[in-house]
């Protein structure tokens, strides 16, 4: 598998992650995973979470607890390392609540595995980006030092 | 390198990211990260930030509007894949305002690379933890499917 087909590979993985997630489909979920005692989620504002056992139930108890959620992620970005990969993105997501739609954003780090041909998450972690630290432009181009 | 010797290697690589933050030393900072245009920060809170010169500023703010915090990182988990190793941990953080000691938790995932015999950090990223979101033992022991 070449470079750019593992980046291809790691992408589709990852959208199938949130296609599982918006169907809030526990199967789905479970394929998408490694499903490994060493997997860990961080959910936005929860602790840490390790071992597919927890994360399943975690993903069992949001899912329970949700309704309707769409994601349309954004700033795809990936970088495959041998059988690792990481990929960092923004969670737009809508939800609906009394009436209204709800756009949050969650910025997201997702961690693959290359388990027999198939890339696999081995760590979801996102957090709730904040209205107060949206990035500005650098002012001035700095240096790689 | 043994694979129990990169992991010693990649948790003391985490200390030094540690130490670096307490002693709100750039250059000490700069040392730790791989300080590639490929590499992601995302603070508590904040955007994705990408490439080392961005990362670079964010820690100089930081520093910057910081006078004394202190890490007591607990929970440390290391998975070493070839060149590339995950550590999560939880963050203690202890820091003073008003003269009072507050103590907060973040939940923190490090990505390094094995980069000319020394492990970098290739991103950070923390999220805070919520008291409403601390996970309860599962009840029932879920079995890895």
């Amino acid at each position: 598998m070449s470079s750019e087909d593992s980046v291809d590979a790691v992408a589709a993985a990852n959208e199938r992650f949130y296609q599982a997630f918006e169907a809030l489909d526990l199967d789905k979920m479970s394929a998408v995973w490694a499903r490994r005692l060493d997997d860990v989620c961080i959910h936005p504002g929860w602790e840490i979470i390790e071992g597919w056992p927890a994360i399943r139930e975690s993903w069992a108890a949001i899912f329970a607890n949700t309704s309707y959620m769409r994601f349309e992620p954004s700033d795809v970005e990936v970088e495959v390392f041998g059988e690792c990969a990481r990929l960092t993105c923004v969670e737009n997501i809508f939800s609906v609540s009394g009436g209204h739609t709800i756009h949050s954003q969650v910025a997201c780090t997702n961690l693959f595995l290359l388990l027999d041909g198939e890339w696999r998450i081995a760590l979801h972690h996102g957090s709730p980006i904040s209205s107060a630290h949206h990035v500005a432009p650098l002012e001035t181009e700095g240096e790689v030092n």
